[in-house]
């Protein structure tokens, strides 16, 4: 169990590779918004996206031995840049496993900073996954996205700088893909201002948590793709799980309609680029769904294709 | 003239408006860049861009009786933006004067601030900047856009920011078009760090301030319009001229090819949106034209019509 000394702990490695990302104001009107919207932009990390902090923090708790043998994850996301980034920063090598339909722009953003990419099967990435090990790459220190006591204390980090920044904060809306990134920072406000609302945002097609939140069980769901792509998958894991019932006041799911929409808001109103999951968090608060005090959202990366990005932009009036 | 004592008195009347941008790395590979190139993330403001730092530092300058009798401005853009919104914050009358042919969304921004805009032939536009009023406003005071001591010591927060965040900064490159913004870094940065370099980025097709240094005095340049439109004008004003040929130590002139490439280069690479202005200071940076050390570029804002920004986002593999 990840504890806030762990997040304190993780506070000045994280430092070494991740930005302090500013807290800033939503502009948005009082007719338009039912709370004062705060935004966390993780999507001015390095990476475009919050993972470096876990993943640097993961691969810096290991022995000097172990780090020398390198180290390899399975992803096709964000958590990829991560892992390779934290590894060219220590001089390390990095493998990553993705799906074979992992898009072109991501695999040639992990080949830039370094990193190894090895496609393959999208069972056999899945099996990498559950495994944590790949064939012939044993000695190499297997780096998970979420489920991962030094990864979910690195993400922590952001709800420290939250606090710090907006100390009588109401709310916290957190984007929930496996869970690893609400743990760490549900973990930091339980400690230090525990009357804090922590709710977790889905979109609609592919909500895990809002099915098992309502079951009072892990259940398996169906699952539509959309541009929304760092969260959703069929079912929570179960340690996550029990990790988010202790933890969350709540899952929000929003529909892919107010993702587009939050996306546009986005970067119309505040001029940053962010990325499906990120603007479901943002959804969540416009709609009213975290209360109408001082909420604020993770936008927890931008990593968004651009032909999505300009088709949303299209939209406009 | 401007004094370092007026930048520092500017800041906390600054900071009731604005927020404290970050200053982030570029995240360009060694063989992209020629140095290493931080951005001031100005576009983060409430309005998108930095112009509410000067606009509110002149109207809180103001006697509560003047004050009162509400504000004007002459402009197209951001300034207009930056006056509405501090004087929405002061609970003032703003009247923004506009050229008849300023784009509709630029209008409605001001409007959803709360300012009236009053929509006249270029030449009665022109003709007010010029004389800092309007016939049946003259009660208003006239907030200038650049040619103002408040508004260039409020900009000029700007540049105690980036020593702040980057002590050993080789050299700043901040978008010129009036001069307001530079003079007021420039200002900042001769007090307290004088070796730093300063210069000046200007759209090739636009650049009135290089044609002055070349020549030695102010001349008058024939003017070709572009996406570049926050900067840019046929002549620098004399005084701002005076200002220039004092405290900077030169212009770089990047080509209107070079801008779009730094507007892409900022969304993909940090999730920003950049207005043509900025990008310029970017660009001026990646050609090297800054030198090989630590270069902190002012990414003015981010007000960039959307049909040109999907046009250039378009270009990419």
């Amino acid at each position: 169990m990840v504890t806030i000394a762990d997040i304190w702990a993780a506070r000045p490695v994280v430092a070494e590779v991740a930005v302090r990302t500013p807290l800033v104001r939503l502009q948005v009107g009082a007719a338009e918004a039912p709370a004062e919207i705060y935004l966390k932009l993780e999507n001015l990390q390095p990476i475009g996206s919050f993972k470096l902090r876990g993943a640097h923090n993961a691969m810096r708790a290991l022995a000097p031995e172990t780090l020398a043998r390198g180290v390899l994850t399975a992803s096709a996301g964000n958590m990829a840049q991560g892992v390779a980034y934290g590894a060219r920063r220590l001089g390390i090598a990095c493998t990553v496993i993705a799906p074979e339909n992992a898009p072109a722009t991501k695999v040639r953003a992990v080949e830039r900073l370094g990193g190894t990419v090895r496609r393959v099967p999208r069972e056999r990435w899945w099996q990498t996954f559950q495994d944590r090990s790949y064939p012939g790459l044993e000695g190499a220190t297997f780096v998970h996205a979420f489920d991962d006591d030094r990864v979910m204390a690195g993400n922590g980090t952001i709800g420290l700088e939250i606090l710090e920044e907006l100390p009588d904060v109401d709310a916290v809306v957190v984007p929930f893909g496996g869970g690893g990134l609400i743990s760490g920072i549900a973990t930091a406000l339980r400690a230090l201002k525990p009357d804090t609302q922590v709710y977790a945002a889905e979109v609609a097609t592919a909500a895990p948590l809002s099915a098992a939140l309502a079951a009072g069980e892990v259940r398996e769901i169906a699952y539509a793709p959309s541009f929304v792509d760092g969260i959703g998958s069929t079912m929570v894991f179960p340690r996550m799980w029990e990790l988010a019932r202790q933890l969350l006041d709540g899952a929000l799911a929003v529909s892919v309609e107010q993702a587009r929409a939050a996306v546009r808001l986005l970067a119309e109103r505040q001029r940053v680029i962010a990325e499906g999951a990120a603007a479901c968090a943002v959804a969540a608060a416009l709609a009213g769904d975290a209360g109408a005090g001082k909420v604020a959202c993770v936008v927890s990366g931008g990593n968004i294709d651009f032909a999505v990005l300009t088709d949303i932009l299209g939209e406009l009036d």
